[in-house]
Order: C-alpha cells, then sequence, then structure tokens
C-alpha cells in the first residue's frame, strides 16, 4: 500500500485536498481512483489508512479513515555529516532516514568540497525514504553550518560518537558499551578526513566518544551506515523491546 | 599514492608490464611518468611500494621496490544478497569489499527480479573499492545460484546471519553475543523479502543465526551494509587487536 507523508492535520472525517504535485502522483503516477486506500502520515497525528476522495483535473482529496498508529517518534539521533560529493551525501540522507536518524546536520569543514547544497532536494529524499521505511516522521535536515562552530557550541548533555579513522580510538562497540540513551549524535568526516586541528578540537569536546570503525578505509557513506546502525544496534531500538 | 590490484607476480627486481587498460588509466588518466611511484598488490605476494620503470606508446613497465605490508587475508566472510536492481547490487559489493567480505555470493530467490547480472563488472568494482580501501585481496564474485541449492549444501560449519525483517528473530548484537570467529555468512534477502517458504528453509539450515536489524524496513543496501558492520563489530576484525 502507498505510504505518504503529508502537512495536513490527520483527523476522523477531515477531508483534505493535496499538494499539486502529490496529486500528480497519486492520480497519474500512481493511478490511484477514488475509493482507493494509502497510509498518511504528517509527523503529529500518527499513521492513518486513508481513502481517495475525490479526484479531479488538477487535484485529489483525501479522508482520513482510521489510525493505524499513534504517533511515536524516534530516539534523538542527530546524524552529523562533512559536505561531501551530491550522490554520496544523497545515499547518506536516505541511509539515515531509514536508519532512525532524527535530524542530518551538514558540517563544513577545512576539507569540504563545498558544493551548493540544495536542502530543498534533501529533505524530498528524506521524506520519501521515511515514507519506504515505516516511520511516522521526517529527519529534519539543517542547513550547512561551519564545524569549528557546532563544536563550539556543543551542548555538554549530548555524546557525540566520533567516528576516527585516523586514530587510536577505541573500537565503536566497546567505546559504546555502558553508555545510555538520550540524545546522542555521530560525527561523520569529509573523504580526506579531518585536519588534525579538526580532530584535536572534536576530541576535546564535552562528551566526545572517539570510535574506531575497523583497520580499512571507509567511504563517508559507508562510515555513516555502519556507525548509526551500531549505535542503533549498541544504544538504540535495534535492542528489541 | 595510487593502489593498484595487479595479476602478476610482486617481487623484487621482477619488472613486469601491465595490462593495456591498466596503462592507459597509469599514464593517461592518473598521468604518471617514469620514475613515478605507487603501490601494487596482487591478493599473493603482499603490498609493494612499486615504480614506473617505463612507458611506451601503449605500454608501461612496473617495478616492485620494496614490500610494505606482508600478504595478509581478511577473514572468511561470506555475504550473500539475492539480486536486486543493478544500481543497489553494485553498491552492495562495493561496500562488501570495504567492509572485509571475502566473497559475494548471488542468489536467485523467489521474489528476484532476474535481470542480467555481469559478473565481470561486479568483479571490477570491487576491485577498485578494494584498491581503495586498503585491503590486499579481492573480494570473489560468485555467479548467479539458486538460493534452495545454497541452503541444501550448507555447510554446518558456517554459521549464517540471516536478516529476518518478517519475523520475531533476535537484536542482531544479543545473537552474535559469545558466538565465534571462522567461517562465516551474511545472507541479506530481496527488497520484498523472502517468501515463507525461503525464511522456514533458511531457519531450517544448521548454523542459521536469525537476527533483527531494528524495527524499520530497510533497503538491501542498507541492511548489507548494517549487518557487515555489525559482524565485524562484534565478531571480526573491527573489535581491535
Amino acid at each position: 500500500m502507498i505510504r505518504l507523508y503529508v502537512s495536513q492535520e490527520l483527523a476522523e472525517d477531515a477531508q483534505f485536498a493535496v499538494s499539486p504535485e502529490q496529486a500528480h502522483y497519486l492520480t497519474n503516477v500512481m493511478r490511484l481512483s477514488v475509493g482507493d486506500e494509502l497510509l498518511l502520515f504528517n509527523g503529529r497525528d500518527g499513521e492513518w489508512r486513508s481513502r481517495v476522495a475525490q479526484v479531479g483535473k488538477r487535484a485529489c482529496l483525501l479522508e482520513p479513515l482510521i489510525r493505524t498508529q499513534a504517533q511515536a517518534i524516534g530516539l534523538d539521533l542527530d546524524l552529523i555529516v562533512a559536505l561531501v560529493k551530491r550522490a554520496r551525501l544523497e545515499t547518506i540522507v536516505e541511509k539515515a532516514a531509514e536508519l532512525g536518524a532524527r535530524r542530518v546536520r551538514l558540517a563544513i569543514t577545512e576539507r569540504t568540497n563545498a558544493e551548493r547544497t540544495n536542502v530543498e532536494r534533501l529533505t524530498a529524499i528524506a521524506t520519501e525514504a521515511a515514507e519506504q521505511t515505516g516511520r511516522l516522521d521526517v529527519p529534519e535536515i539543517v542547513p550547512p553550518e561551519k564545524l569549528d562552530r557546532m563544536i563550539a557550541d556543543w551542548p555538554a548533555d549530548r555524546p557525540l560518537m566520533f567516528c576516527d579513522e585516523a586514530g587510536d580510538a577505541a573500537p565503536a562497540l566497546a567505546a559504546l558499551a555502558g553508555r545510555t540513551q538520550g540524545p546522542w549524535a555521530v560525527l561523520i568526516g569529509p573523504e580526506g578526513g579531518f585536519s588534525p586541528r579538526e580532530r584535536a578540537l572534536i576530541r576535546s569536546a564535552a562528551g566526545a566518544v572517539p570510535v574506531s570503525l575497523g583497520p580499512r578505509i571507509l567511504r563517508a557513506d559507508t562510515a555513516a551506515i555502519a556507525a548509526l546502525a551500531l549505535w542503533q544496534a549498541a544504544l538504540g531500538d535495534w535492542r528489541g523491546t
């Protein structure tokens, strides 16, 4: 069944018209017609089994029928990723949504090749991934910030899992053992790594938890997926209920 | 420094001509000339700092200078992945190389959309990823086999980490706790999952270790990367020395 993120309120009998883009997608691409059912979520009202109530030339009315899931929100996990080439950054955003990150923050580092970043496009990728993966919210994409500033403002109550390829960091699971849930962040560097000055700065941040991801050199997207998976498995919602 | 996989013997003073494709890459694309250095490995003789000894019109002679790493081979880890769409399969092969799999076996399942598989191209992707990630061997790409046959022939001494999204499997780290190194395999299903019959068959295999990768639906590439990372962190060479 199609699963769609919408911005409108979801409640019983609260019919609403979707955007023209979504109307095009539902009626022309997916060829839904009146009476067909789909799942809707908006990040606030849970997930609703809904039906197509009316189809017009460039419009489509949807009607929520019954709530299938109460609203829930994942753990408070940020992924901070240095700006990398567009294709890899888009992969990282897709995977962050699947792996339950609540926010993706983009970091400008010394070795960043700052291509222009299209936050709107990244948000669309995050939205589509959220629809597919079954979550009830969409990760927020935060526009690029300077790494130095992020670290200078780092909140002491948010541990920072720093994937440190250059150093003597502890193996990831050992470094996470005995830690607790709560606000966390995972930090992935650019291809080519952080500069020595940046590494020292990050390690000096309150709450920095340097971890190693093994002996091989990893692409930024590989490192991001691996680190998020390890965090979820060790501390997050992959531990089971 | 450029790092290149070659098939020739690597030994002191053992000059050799690379293939025309590699000669083109080294001299035209990377613009190396006589005296420039690069790293070579062949999966047998370790890694060698080497130099360009001669450049001809369509040829290039290389000369190993000194061995920089003794030959080592990663752990005996197979990734078995259902045939998925080409772009995702290529991503999976690249990541399997970075994450230290020794072999990638391609499985034909009930829900496989069997596009034609280009094993030669996948091997080229694995080779390039091995060059970049710093390993001393290239993962073998095994041509597609029927899943049923693989499971029927399953060796009892190779535990099978079965990423089972449909069921009641234990959380991955709990399922791997207390297990030991040795031959292992990780099995990832097609998008859409294994059929109920296939799930029962896999679970009946000697050594099957069903694991859960959390509450969200994962794309096949995400699941493969996450599972390999968890295996390396729990049992493999990410545990540190």
